[in-house]
Order: structure tokens, then sequence, then C-alpha cells
């Protein structure tokens, strides 16, 4: 969607490791001189993490999917007019940590066939992907053990089990094919520095493209 | 909507007297043995509550258009899901202080040119009328007078000045035009009593038909 800065986003499934790497190539890229803005969702925006709490906070079920996909939809549209753009238009490289195809994965495939939904409305409301995605992929069983051993107010999406994880791999997969343009895997199913060094060089194969 | 209930909206410009309105038609049905569920938007339901507070509490500029009517939807996709679709179902009539047109000329005409963003959300999330809209209609002059003699934390719908409540009032008559099948015009600049005469005998006009 850049047409000055780069527009980065990591997916993948709970415990995969993508925030982690997220936030390294985010040390890498500054340490190489280039302003980077370090985000996630659904958030990164005052408003956005506002409407995040309303969210994910409470009864996981006092909404329904389809006014859920509505609130990460305002909270997205906020976090693009407050940080993203802004960023971009700046020339800054933005590192997300989840970004719509989490939407298109979590509410299109837990909660109902609401791909259709989705996708009408990020066309509508938000109608930009990111340059770069990348996939951190993994093996559910180790994912899950990752994730289980961390704790928080925010259990939303770690409150799956291991057949409901690998059908997210799949659809991650299924994503990655679907927009293959912008979509790379990395395997992440390996010691950090050696995922990190994956995800250095990918990212740094967009970046000279977008910097001429 | 219903196939069982009867989905009465009011609409009209601030202070136009439209809640007090609905107030007096909840009673008079009660008062002749029907079982009414007396709403409003934004809000309606508890998770609808809590995005209307969101929205009109604090700055009312931290939210774009965009979102604010993305926060509208998701509050009135869950109002409709908790409160007015199972009410209906039980054959319920239900009155609601605004329902979807007031988001076509608020968000449509005060903050830019939204009226096709605002419809095509309508139809993908919403996707259903009131049976009959109560267009109080009022010289703004008049309701000018009425809304700021009343003060409150949320006074958003009231920030308005004459011009803008002019503007309003030829919007909601214009949306009166385009659904003339369910909008009925009721004058309200008369005394409260007269204005609840009418009020009553549009209501009953609609009522026979969707009882029989």
């Amino acid at each position: 969607m850049s047409d000055k800065g780069l527009f980065i986003s990591f997916e993948g499934i709970d415990g995969s490791g993508k925030s982690t790497q997220a936030r390294l190539l985010a040390d890498h890229l500054r340490d190489a001189g280039r302003d980077v803005i370090l985000t996630r969702e659904p958030g990164g925006s005052p408003g956005a993490e506002e409407i995040r709490a309303l969210v994910l906070q409470g009864d996981p079920d006092r909404w329904s999917a389809e006014t859920e996909i509505l609130l990460f939809t305002a909270a997205r549209r906020d976090h693009l007019e407050r940080t993203i753009r802004p960023a971009l238009a700046a020339g800054k490289v933005v590192i997300c940590d989840r970004f719509a195809d989490s939407t298109r994965m979590y509410q299109g495939l837990s909660r109902g066939d609401l791909r259709g939904v989705v996708d009408r409305l990020h066309d509508l409301m938000i109608g930009v992907e990111p340059d770069l995605t990348i996939l951190i992929d993994m093996d559910p069983t180790e994912g899950l053990s990752r994730a289980l051993s961390r704790k928080g107010a925010e259990e939303r999406f770690e409150d799956f089990g291991e057949d409901l994880q690998k059908a997210m791999r799949a659809g991650f997969l299924a994503l990655a094919d679907e927009f293959a343009d912008r979509f790379r895997v990395v395997d992440g199913a390996r010691a950090v520095d050696d995922v990190a060094s994956d995800v250095r060089a990918v990212a740094d194969g967009f970046l000279p493209k977008r910097r001429v």
C-alpha cells in the first residue's frame, strides 16, 4: 500500500514466535539505520486499544462473530488512520504483529463461514494490504505448548484446542497461496536466531525495491 | 422486517420531542394490552451501550467518521441480535428511538459525503429496516431551543448549529420521501398531546395489518 515506507505484517498461529520475530526484525532494521514503527493488532493506536479491550475482556461469547468483525474492523480503521498511514507517509517501516489476515483466519474459520463478510467489509472500510506478510509457520503441537506456557488476561486467541490450531495452520498456509505476491513462509520450528536470520533475508529482499 | 411483531422507529432532529413521543406511544400500546419493548440507539443492549459510551464520551474528534460508522454499526448489530430480533420473534412491538436512518443522516450529512459507505455497510451487516418510521418534524429553531435546555455528558448530537439543524431537517424529510413506504411524517411543532394523538393514529394503522 505504501508509496514511501514499507508495511510488513507478521502472521501465524499462537505460539509460533511471530511476536518475537517481529521485535527482532524491528531491532535489526533500526540497527541498520531505518526508522521503524513496531505495532500490533488488535490495537496499535489509543482508540484501537480501547476497542481491543472491549472485545477481548469479559465473557468471550458476549459478542457475535459479526459484531466482533465490525469491532475489529473499527479498530483496524483507527490503527490505519492514526498509526500506519502517517508512519508510511513519513517513509518509515511499519512492522505489525497481525493484520487483516488474522481476521480472515480467526473470524472466517473459527466462528462460521464468514470469510465473504470479512472480505467485503475489508474492501469497503480498509482496502489496503501489507507490502510483505511473513507467515511464521509451525506444527501446532509445538506452538500450543509455547502458547500455554504464557498466561494473561486476554486468552481469546489461545482458547483453541489442537485440532482447531491445525486447521488454523492450514488456513494461514492457504492464505499464503492465495496472496502469494506478498506472503513469505518462514519455518518457525527452529532456533529463534535461525528463524530471525531467514526473516531478515526476506525483509531485506523487499526493502531495496521500495527505497530506491 | 418482522413476521410476528412490529418494529417502529422514531427519527427527528434534536429537540423534536421524538423520545417523548416514543415513550407515550409505548405507554398507549401497553395500555391497549400489547407487549412493548421501548429501546434506543446508539445502545439498546448491554454490549451496544458499552460501544455507545466508547463513541460518545471523551474527545468528539477522536474517531474519524468512518471508524464512528463502524462502531455504530457494531452497536446496531448487537442491539438487533440481543434485543430487537428476539422481541419481534416473540410477537412484541419494538419501539426504537433512532435507528439506521439517524446514521444515514448524521454520519452521511454532518461528516462528509459518506452516505454510500453507510448504505453498503448497512446492507452487508444489518440488512433490515423498521416496519414503520415516524419522523417527528419540526422547525429547527424551535427544536434547538428545546435541546439546549437539556444538559448531559453526551452532547455529540446536540453539538450542531442552527444551519446544520436545518440541513438535518431537510435530510430527514428527504429520507421520508426516499423510503415513503415505511416513513410517516408527524408535525411536532404542536402541543405534546396533539402530536401523540397523531402518532397513535399512524401506529394503529400499521398494527392491525401485522397482527391478523
